[in-house]
């Protein structure tokens, strides 16, 4: 008998069980989550990497900005899709401060002015930002995705997906660190939104977890919520991705 | 000629000429608009015209507000799927302020909560009407339906079926009116969710006009809003056919 063939007659590792196996406890849970999480966040993608250590030109991050702002404009409204799953009051309450922080109130300005901030400190107009001109299909394809996903998902794997904000205030630090070192061209106000997103993350984040760990409780239902926080990792990384390419594409092909 | 046949030859009054007519202009849809909501608004329903009447029982009293709970409890529902349709930050910003009034902040009541101090005011349970175990098949048919309208329709469509609120805020008044007089063993207190309802119908009546008299620029677009608004009516209606036949149906069958 090879050793391959003794490999396949050995008893399968719990961890590879499938969904059929007994639910794990919640901090086992919670272990996954942010093991699973941290590893496919998009802070290990290659056009990140280099962003993070003052590599990119102007005209790479104001691709990457223009870009990134299709995302933004569109977190209210998975978030807005989100809200109509939850069946109770109070966490309705919650989670349409995650709205608010990107539209604003009419007394707070909210993540999208910011982005438009941080749009303006790069170089790009308004303008240009509101009419999406440098919008990468790839990137409309990943953030459309990711919006059809909160649209027909169940409240678990929607709540479940935004679980990347675990890592976020992590990368937001990075970018208040780095950037003003890196690019000193870039106007500091501009860098609002990143400074705005560490303690909305951190908060966004736990209170998410917290919900993931007390509704999925069966095997099959902790198995969907993984799978929500690594598609949801595509959508961000395939994001990159296209940013990243978009100097590869032909002039009449964009 | 018959007289039958002679009318058939004649011209099409304008107002009949269909969706390919020429749009109206915005005083005219407004007026129509208008002139349909309170044609086919609930408070000449027989139902609502006995409640004003002080001659429903108290039994009749608490399967209406019963039922009707289970349409607030859905507000925010339908209201977050409009959030979800309105791609202006601007837009969202206002329409947000819906869900909020329904659904309370961390400092103010919400309208869902005033609603269950009139449940208690009439002599039901909180967890009776948590439960929904008095919802009539009919009432949850019709208030789903709506939800599932505002789910998958244009935002026109959507916002236009709201329009019902135009009328709301004398529907409202007349309760307050009403109520003490006719039904004075209903605390008072338990009335406040009518009275919290006349200003914030005004401004959402207002507000949901403004928008649709903007957005319905083509003949085809009105006559959606109309739709929308006699769909919203029928929804409305029925809720309130099923509240009226709730004494007729065999004890068994409930």
């Amino acid at each position: 008998m090879t050793t391959t063939a003794l490999k396949n007659l050995a008893p399968t590792p719990p961890e590879h069980r499938g969904p059929d196996a007994g639910p794990w406890d919640a901090d086992e849970l919670e272990l996954r989550l942010r093991g699973l999480a941290t590893a496919r966040y998009h802070d290990r993608h290659p056009f990140n990497l280099r962003m993070h250590l003052g590599e990119l030109s102007r005209d790479e991050l104001r691709t990457w900005v223009a870009n990134r702002f299709y995302y933004q404009c569109n977190i209210p409204i998975k978030d807005a899709f989100i809200l109509a799953k939850l069946q109770q009051p109070a966490h309705r309450r919650s989670w349409i401060r995650r709205i608010q922080d990107h539209d604003g109130t009419t007394d707070v300005e909210g993540g999208i002015e910011r982005w438009l901030h941080l749009g303006e400190a790069v170089g790009l107009t308004r303008e240009e930002l509101h009419t999406h001109r440098h919008l990468l299909p790839g990137v409309r394809l990943a953030v459309d995705g990711y919006v059809n996903f909160c649209r027909h998902a169940s409240a678990l794997e929607a709540v479940a997906s935004s679980l990347t904000e675990l890592c976020a205030p992590s990368i937001m630090l990075t970018r208040l660190e780095t950037f003003p070192l890196h690019y000193p061209w870039i106007d500091v106000t501009g860098l609002s939104y990143f400074d705005k997103r560490v303690p909305q993350g951190r908060r966004d984040g736990s209170e998410a977890l917290a919900w993931v760990k007390e509704w999925a409780l069966t095997r099959d239902q902790q198995e969907q919520a993984l799978a929500a926080v690594s598609f949801k990792c595509d959508v961000l990384w395939s994001l990159l991705d296209s940013v990243q390419g978009a100097g590869d594409r032909p002039k009449d092909a964009r």
